[in-house]
């Protein structure tokens, strides 16, 4: 049956649905900031919701709450002092197995009708989600509003896309009529039913809570399954807000919000092991370390497991027409968010004896100079650069870089800048250390933050091989080639495919290897160790239902 | 790019996409084995064809081959005296290593292509299949004919339709075109390729080599992986067959026929266990014995598994207008191939009051007298019984009706009939036991064969409760219902929907419970312990492929 806010949405929904099938340019939510978009006062508006939600119990009204847990503290220097419902688990379930009947029932218009004005009131709050984002992550405040904002929402709704896509293909029933030569034909009416799989799980990361988290939110709920969300302790906040919101929608459509609940709980202890355990969870989408994830698709064998892992990101280079546009581009790569997303290139590979240019041949050293150089540049103005650069979330990267910066030459070092408009954040440039092929102990592992390797190889053809055994073995999310020769080119994309990495080809201009646009890029390949599952495909949200049907003669 | 073997079959394909959209009645394969239909003589050949294989080394030119192995023996008393190629698995691996990389780059109009020719091919040698599986399973030749034949063809035909359906979905390219307010928009063209997971494992069975089989070969090598085919040392011929005619069209289109190969082996040693836990086995089709299954499941990490394992399957009569046709469909699905039929209904639940009829009140031992008497009537004529009951497949069913008959009182004792053609066939009619609710420790498990249990409840919502949970806690492949009431209906279509089974109603025509229909009917659900997976929907074939991009600008 129909549903309100499916027929609100609805052609928001066929044209998402267009665009994942032509995956050209498409976005639902827009991604300028301006007062034009959003309204005269909306940011403001937003920063005033974030600032009266800190220091304060966030406004989360679960059953088996338990008291409450939350340490938030952002990466621009003060503790935001939220704290929201600590669940007894049990108590919790319990009360979303009742949940989940009447939800699990409704079907797929009123399950994509809910997510879809979800996403919509959840657009309306972009600024807020912005500086909650930003005071989690340290993603400076343009990206926040962009990346945790109007992308994220839109790698929800490619997800409630693919869903519904492949749900509207069942039909509700069809009359079965069989010939039986010269008598009647047997005539049956089968009747098929999608229902859901039962709970999912979310497990959010600290970096990008919403990009990452929504795909998997919006893919179960979309299927009719109860949600349970589990921030990283580090950022809460923005799938607080998240969970807080699509609760009020289900309530509204007339459903327990207990459908969708939050279970924040302190840094280092083992609440993501208990609740990826359980017997009721039959579905975990986890973005993470390597190490979590691998222990969950070991151990939570009672759940279909979609994982985002880590992995080791390259790039060959092999020869270009405009080394400056090449330099400019891995520049912006390197320094954006500093270098803290699982899609940042890390391994720069250079033949040792350089490259042809549209400049005449470079040697290594040339090369290598040429990108410390444009991230110098790009990273002149302090003002400019924290713009880019953003804070770094946590101690690890801090540690991460001083680590790397003993593994060889430094060709760039990382250096710190003071925000001028946050002098506790911790901002730091990328690093650029050179070494060559034989050092793969050192590249062979992901250095999570702004930290960068200039390998110098053999050839193009060594780069390319050391790549594709990279991916196959340590996982990758992005690979990046530039050169002139088709032959390359080729081979390139041949490796690509071998080992089940996305490619970029030449990116010299306003489109970033670590950058992937929702109803376009697919976000992972499912292919190599760097995760098991795709953003988003028909893989991703065709086993997070399940079709019953029943037959009788008419 | 488009291939002459998709161009040949591209019409049944387009029909075969319309019907899993429409789930109406279609066959590709005619199931009528005339000769009006299949030629004068063709089932003479096959029958020559057959004993033309009998006594021989299978012709099946395989690398890595090291002696032989072998040692079917039809249930209807004789023993094939076939042997097959026994494999140096890591040699035979190598070669498949080499072979799956050609394939693997085909695209989707070679890989459908392939598998609609040799569908067409197989269909062609129906009449020698429904030797090889009537001589292998033990199943009479009429059945034998039509499941291992058109019916097990429009099973392949479906996954490959699916496979196609999913497929044809991603764009070879997408131009993106991202606006850039007043300057020039960011252009991109985008390049998607489709690429298989690796190699394929499937599993098969004793009793439906073909028809359970199928799906998973088909759905791996409709998107590009290769195969690998491990029958059941009961049951070889009719997937070495099988195997044979794929590799004569992947050879004839160009391709190495080691993209698809057989490995027969001798009962009892750990070939399954071995093939199922190489790295480089990336998919897993299996039907067995939930033991198996299970374990499987557990323990082949690096694959996405697929199983169907055993059930219990169940009959709820609370109503009906005619008692008669109740009895006489039940009790063709209980002797159908003796039982021996992973959707054949065990427990029949009865109220210990009897049941309201059309021709009145019938006390419990009334209808279960019924019951009896129709399985009687069925295979009064023996001439006419051992066609439908075939032969039992192996003495694990007979000893399985030993023990059974003494659980509790029997109802109709199983008795043996002479084959008229086959007399060291062993041929058993159905066993039916009386049982009450409390004896969930007997009749909670399968009891694989011509095993019924008619079991006295309370009332209805009894026989319902017992029911879910029997579905929840040991799975099940079928329900069904006999009842006069809309809310009786309406409770147990709840029921077959929380627990996750297909249910049949009130079937008393020409349509039984232990049927499924391809294109129409989902077998399975994957919503039960019974099986993972359905036979087919989405995602049986969405994770047997991944998408992997490359990009550049334009």
């Amino acid at each position: 049956m129909s549903h309100p806010f499916f027929e609100r949405h609805r052609a928001t929904l066929d044209r998402a649905v267009q665009a994942i099938a032509d995956r050209g340019y498409w976005s639902a939510y827009p991604e300028s900031a301006s007062p034009k978009v959003y309204g005269e006062g909306a940011a403001e508006a937003g920063k005033a919701a974030f600032d009266a939600l800190r220091g304060k119990a966030f406004a989360l009204e679960q059953p088996g709450t338990v008291g409450a847990t939350g340490g938030e503290r952002s990466p621009y220097g003060f503790a935001l002092g939220i704290t929201y419902p600590k669940a007894d688990v049990d108590a919790l379930f319990a009360t979303i197995e009742a949940a989940r009947v009447l939800w699990g029932k409704a079907g797929p218009e009123a399950w994509v009708g809910v997510c879809l004005e979800a996403l919509a009131r959840i657009n309306q709050q972009s600024f807020l989600m912005a500086n909650a984002v930003m005071h989690t992550t340290g993603q400076a405040f343009t990206m926040a509003f962009q990346a945790a904002g109007p992308h994220a929402q839109d790698r929800g709704l490619e997800a409630v896309a693919y869903a519904w896509d492949e749900m509207r293909r069942i039909p509700a029933k069809a009359l079965w009529e069989k010939p039986q030569g010269k008598n009647e034909p047997l005539k049956m009416e089968k009747r098929y039913r999608i229902v859901p799989r039962g709970i999912g799980l979310v497990i959010g990361c600290c970096t990008f809570p919403t990009w990452n988290g929504y795909p998997g939110l919006f893919a179960d709920l979309a299927t009719g399954n109860a949600v349970v969300v589990k921030p990283h302790p580090g950022a809460i906040l923005p799938l607080a807000i998240s969970v807080k919101i699509i609760r009020e929608v289900l309530a509204e459509a007339g459903f327990d919000p207990n459908v969708v609940t939050l279970v924040a709980h302190p840094a280092g202890d083992d609440t993501a092991q208990k609740l990826a355990l359980r017997p009721d969870v039959k579905l975990i989408d986890f973005t993470g370390s390597t190490a979590n994830g691998d222990w969950i698709e070991q151990h939570a064998r009672q759940a279909q497991v979609y994982t985002e892992k880590a992995g080791v990101n390259q790039i060959v280079v092999d020869s270009t027409a405009d080394i400056k546009s090449v330099a400019r581009n891995v520049a912006f790569s390197l320094a954006l968010y500093s270098g803290q997303m699982c899609t940042a290139p890390q391994n720069i590979y250079i033949p040792k004896d350089g490259i042809d240019t549209g400049e005449g041949h470079l040697s290594f050293d040339q090369v290598a100079a040429a990108l410390a150089e444009a991230v110098q540049k790009l990273l002149g103005d302090p003002a400019r650069a924290v713009e880019i650069l953003g804070a770094v979330q946590n101690d690890g990267v801090l540690n991460r870089i001083e680590g790397a910066r003993h593994l060889g030459p430094v060709v760039l070092d990382s250096v710190s800048i003071a925000h001028p408009a946050w002098p506790q954040a911790a901002i730091r440039t990328p690093l650029i250390v050179k070494l060559t092929a034989a050092d793969g102990d050192h590249y062979l592992s992901e250095w999570f933050g702004p930290i960068a390797f200039v390998i110098a190889t053999e050839s193009t053809a060594e780069s390319l091989a050391i790549a594709r055994n990279a991916v196959k073995e340590h996982g990758a999310l992005t690979l990046s080639l530039y050169s002139i020769h088709p032959d390359v080119v080729e081979r390139a994309v041949d490796v690509a495919e071998d080992a089940g990495v996305a490619l970029s080809i030449n990116l010299t201009g306003g489109v970033f290897v670590n950058q992937s646009a929702a109803f376009s890029d697919f976000h992972g390949t499912g292919a190599n160790p760097a995760a098991n599952a795709a953003l988003t495909d028909s893989a991703f949200v065709a086993s997070r239902f399940r079709v019953v049907q029943h037959r009788l003669h008419v």
